[in-house]
């Protein structure tokens, strides 16, 4: 089969390896109808030291089943699934309070033990937590926007989805969404899908903002930095913002949300902090008891509202990819991505 | 009248200076009952370089009003009130969400232009947002026990129960409290009075950890670091605590709490950071979903509702007082409280 791995920095090549075979009882083999590229691929894209190994990437997918392995219950071979990007057993207290990605058996893609999902074919590990099978659905006869939207499960617009929805937004509250990613714009679209009263979307790209407001921003700063704080504080008569998500994970992005939250506000993070330590004392959180949120989200436990609202056409979140490869165009695909010339790539088999 | 300056790390005088008059019609003068010693005093008086100015100290206060300006409505000459640690108008947008620490028109008690409450007398800015009446109470007739209570009012109890309030403590959680102080101790209690299942309290000394249990600690852990981690995992079945109440302000007491907070749970800091920046990336806080929240107490939101607990005997969170001294003996009572041979100072007038 083919798989992307990352040697460093820039270097991304497509692969001819053995397919993957169970291993465990637990596991399934899926055979992929669309996976996609990251955000978060594009961190390592940007920083990663050269090696000789590789690193299998990729956590995005759905696909077809191919084969189960005997203690699978849940899927059969045939089944169109989508996968969330941490694999979990569903069933540990941590899973039991839809906290999936601290699974206690659970992990990530992209290890050299469990491999990467943009690739044609992949193993799943624990398939019974790990893959949630679409109802009715044959993966062939859906049209590309319900693939694309469907595939947006996997992660990017539950992402966007936990950042509002741990953020508190409600109806009433300003949200201010920070970056024009496709998870900023995904959280724009669940604040929107949660009732937020306004929305203010930071980003500087027309092509990316336009889509924002017609996910549901009402406003659009452009500035950064401290013109862009100056300007969400006029916007909220100079009252900040009560939700802040950071869908980025530079610092500068942290800085501007502690400069623009509302005293007693939430800032909720989902962009992958590309830092360690950050401002949380007297200036910056603590003396206006700012509070913050976030983490890898629990897609799994959004999964099964979300794919009605996507099949129903109650969301339309595919709309962040606006690129289409196959899987041997990956390198190309990383390559638009990393110069911000697409949105968001979705990849073929 | 007397008041208290600090005058660099270690150098706390007690001076006599003009009395206070009215300056703003919204000002009120009183006289005070008690006041006392906090342990946020204590890091200036750890650490703070030496001045020829000397900054005016203290922060908490029950008092009679003396004085009143031309637009206070609230009280009069005679009443009997606690006064929040700070200052507000309690009508500004933010308190009338219950933020009042972070009024528009607020401030804090310890400037050259406000002054500080280690004094005989003091003035009282915003009077009516900024005090509130005992009712049916005559400063005189009430036992030292009550005064006690009282004078918790003014910042340490409702500080405690504010890291508890917004920690989110309910029946069924499990907390830890990081730092056996009187604001540790408050915290134990109030998690109490919220229902909490189970209480850990962190602490070193026997004495402060006895009366911790007796507001009711369940379990005491005496290691700190990388052992009172290992300590609380382990007493929470490697799951970590739901929420953990830091009560100290010092990088190694938030290290802890990071250490111990179970996935998607909360660290609540009232204790005033002395650090700006600390770990909030994957490592830390985002891999596994934790939340971070707590600032300066809004006391005044708390006052209405805790005066009549204190008054009916419902709660005693004035046992945190362990030593009595006059005003002239302040330098003293800082002295004891910096050795760790006090655990909070009461200050007579």
């Amino acid at each position: 089969m083919l798989a992307t791995f990352m040697y460093g920095a820039g270097d991304v090549r497509v692969e001819t390896v053995p397919d993957p075979i169970i291993k465990n009882p637990t596991d399934a083999i899926v055979r992929t109808v669309r996976s996609c590229i990251c955000g978060s691929d594009l961190h390592p894209y940007h920083s990663m030291h050269a090696t000789h190994q590789g690193n299998p990437m990729g956590h995005e997918l759905i696909a077809v089943v191919e084969e189960v392995g005997a203690e699978v219950a849940s899927v059969k071979p045939g089944d169109f699934v989508v996968a969330p990007f941490a694999f979990q057993d569903n069933t540990c207290v941590f899973c039991r309070e839809g906290l999936q990605t601290s699974c206690i058996h659970g992990g990530w893609y992209g290890s050299a033990e469990t491999g990467g999902l943009q690739a044609s074919l992949a193993r799943i590990p624990l398939a019974d937590g790990s893959l949630v099978k679409v109802p009715d659905v044959d993966g062939d006869s859906l049209d590309e926007g319900l693939l694309a939207s469907l595939l947006t499960l996997s992660d990017v617009y539950l992402t966007g989805y936990h950042a509002a929805r741990v953020g508190r937004v409600k109806p009433g509250k300003t949200v201010t969404v920070i970056g024009d990613g496709a998870v900023g714009l995904s959280a724009v679209l669940a604040s929107r899908q949660l009732g937020a009263e306004r929305i203010i979307l930071m980003g500087r790209h027309a092509v990316r903002t336009d889509l924002g407001v017609e996910f549901g921003a009402t406003d659009v700063v452009a500035e950064r930095g401290a013109e862009g704080v100056a300007r969400v504080m006029d916007l909220t008569s100079g009252e900040g913002s009560h939700i802040v998500l950071e869908a980025v994970g530079h610092m500068p992005a942290y800085e501007q949300a502690y400069g623009i939250v509302r005293p007693g506000g939430i800032i909720s993070r989902v962009g992958v902090p590309q830092y360690e330590e950050a401002p949380i004392g007297f200036g910056s959180l603590f003396g206006k008891n700012a509070r913050l949120a976030g983490g890898p989200a629990p897609v799994r436990a959004y999964l099964d509202a979300a794919i009605p609202q996507v099949l129903s056409g109650e969301i339309d979140p595919g709309r962040v990819f606006d690129r289409t490869i196959t899987l041997q165009e990956v390198p190309a695909g990383y390559a638009a991505m990393g110069a911000r010339e697409a949105l968001k790539v979705m990849v073929t088999a």
